[in-house]
């Protein structure tokens, strides 16, 4: 059987979303969507989104954007003007949802509540990303990076037990927060998508209310039915786990970190003879895992004074050997340099206007019948602009450098 | 119009999935498809899933189970009977997807690899979530929780520039890694089930293969794009921002934390004049980001000494009022009393048959017009085998009795 269905850029063929998004949160989503094969129309002012600079960057270009805008076609609109917020309706007409993270309420403002995107697709899924939530007493506070870690209950985590430090605890180092929302947010659209466009489906439009608080607080395992049955107010632990040992983070010799887990009895036996030590797998102070919890700084001094006499590269190699689950603390060079990463085309070197070319991460998850792919590098401000609007809205050429003119797009 | 249609538990009601998964991962991304309305069938061993016993637990049974599971139907099968992998088979032929996270080929090796699994379903969509992924030269070393955060690339950033401390960075606290796993591989079903079910669809299965170590690479922002351009390797910037000040954790008298975001300049102006310093705006050594970048640790220090005079929640009010991006740091406790996640469902009271009532993060998306609901908490061992069987596969009573004396359920 020949193949004669037409080409796929992966699962997501045939969709159009319409981005309405600004840094990290919406973007995320989109991105994770276009991933997968997504028709994204990103609408941005006539100045772009601040992305395309933040960050380290060169004549106005950040790396970062060529990530974080591809597969995507960027437009500009300047939603001051009455008609570009009417060109929103007219394309939010042409596409299956939108995705924005304004401040709650900012859309409706402006003009462009629910029931107005909806006029010409009143099936339009329609996803509301923001910090607190679209409702409730918090709504309206100013959200910012952190918040869905620090609200979300995982900052107060990223420390040290108390005594160990007076340093405050830990940012997670990227907007981890932001990342997590628009990932729910793509799931919640095609949650939608599905009901609605499924053979034996409702053909209704619905609404997704993503907020980073909730989007955090969502994953932090047993931490709240903890409290509520047994009082337990979930402590930071460092670099181990309260209730295992020994896992831990290890130093190594050339200033790295190596993490080993060999926290049941046979690994324990395990990595006692890798060290050198049998004997320790007899001492009453390290057998079975209460001991080793209460013995556990003895336990981590040796073991890190161990490791200290290797590199990370050895010390995963000879642990790995043992079967004992290891692994290095990857900064980005190794990240880059790691073979299953590159085997995976999780490190794709992708060609980019500015750079040349650029490392991008890959595309998650991998479909192997029917993988997305990186087809082209985030754009130019209004790349698309005039693509789309002949394309989608029917206009001419002379439609839209009237629309130039004016300062609409 | 009368509203005729069925009840509905939210957009994915309609939608069967088979959960072989045990711990984190797997078991996280179908309770997001639970939560969503999805009808969740778990094999369990009759042993039953680690994760009732983890964490703080009473009588065998964990409080965190009773969120994990929410919403499924456990079933047990001994996969070491014949008979039972022929189960597995029957049921995944009665579901629209099977949700899995044994190590790479295990499912393979126990006579359940995909072809077999898809023997009455073909066009059944399979989601293999691991910790390196199915294919590549890491992909059967040992997996486990923190090598997600450690080669994504996010644990070498959760700790404090050289110099700061010898501590190793810490841990995220929760196993993120197995959560965003989770959550890309619930996004990855539904972006397969929409191309698959909807109108004009392609019919056709799809395999998802989604490894902790990508999902959380696929999260750190520009950190390889900049790598590649301008080789730099990001590093940690412990509680604040490296490019950015004054934004960081300041102490409070209750021995809390609370963050502040005011680095820009009109929100330096007013954090100045609300810490009663307006002089400060004038000083050449806090004038502009890239100053007060220079001058953080006098101006952090500062900020410090005046935010630990108030409580923080007092901070959290004075800030607020002078409208300065702020939050606490909560703690889980702060988490359940907090009337935001109160209000929007976030904090929900679920009967337990163990504890009488446990406390449960809410459903994330929120979709307004058809809420996901926590119809049921995480079940007995069992609980649900007959019904599965009789309704599913048409066994009588007299069958399933026939199983269990065979020890195959």
């Amino acid at each position: 059987m020949a193949n004669r269905e037409p080409p796929s850029d992966g699962p997501l063929t045939g969709l159009r979303v319409l981005e309405i998004g600004h840094f990290i949160a919406a973007p995320f989503c989109t991105r994770v969507l276009g991933d997968m094969g997504a028709d994204i129309i990103k609408i941005e002012p006539p100045t772009g989104d601040p992305i395309r600079t933040w960050g380290h960057h060169r004549d106005g270009h950040s790396p970062w954007w060529s990530q974080h805008a591809r597969n995507k076609r960027c437009i500009t609109l300047n939603l001051k003007h009455e008609k570009a917020r009417e060109l929103v309706v007219d394309l939010a007409g042409q596409c299956d949802a939108v995705v924005e993270n304004f401040r709650p309420g900012q859309l409706e403002r402006m003009g462009l509540g629910p029931d107005v995107l909806r006029r010409n697709r009143p099936d339009l899924v329609i996803a509301n990303v923001s910090g607190y939530g679209q409702d409730g007493p918090y709504r309206d506070r100013a959200s910012f990076g952190v918040i869905g870690e620090a609200i979300g209950g995982i900052r107060y985590l990223t420390g040290y037990p108390p005594g160990v430090t007076d340093l405050p605890p830990v940012r997670v180092g990227v907007s981890i927060g932001d990342s997590i929302a628009g990932l729910y947010a793509a799931f919640g659209v095609m949650a939608a998508l599905w009901q609605r466009d499924r053979s034996g489906g409702d053909r209704r439009a619905r609404t997704l209310d993503v907020a980073l608080t909730d989007a955090v607080f969502s994953m932090t395992e047993g931490m709240l039915p903890e409290y509520s049955v047994f009082d337990v107010v979930k402590q930071p632990a460092g670099s181990g786990i309260e209730t295992a040992a020994p896992t831990n983070a290890y130093p190594t010799a050339d200033g790295k970190w190596i993490l080993v887990a060999a926290n049941s009895d046979p690994l324990f036996a395990r990595l006692s003879k890798t060290m050198g030590r049998p004997e320790l797998v007899d001492n009453p102070d390290f057998t079975g895992n209460q001991a080793r919890v209460k013995n556990r700084k003895a336990l981590d001094d040796m073991i890190g004074a161990w490791t200290a006499t290797m590199t990370a590269v050895e010390a995963d190699r000879v642990l790995s050997e043992a079967d004992i689950p290891c692994c290095q603390v990857y900064t980005v060079a190794d990240c880059a340099a790691d073979p299953q990463y590159r085997h995976r085309g999780m490190v794709q070197e992708v060609p980019d206007p500015h750079f040349g070319s650029v490392l991008q991460t890959g595309i998650v998850p991998i479909v192997p019948e029917d993988p997305g792919r990186i087809r082209w590098p985030g754009p130019e401000i209004g790349a698309h602009t005039e693509e789309v609007l002949t394309s989608l809205l029917g206009m001419t050429g002379n439609d839209v450098s009237a629309l130039r003119a004016a300062g609409v797009i």
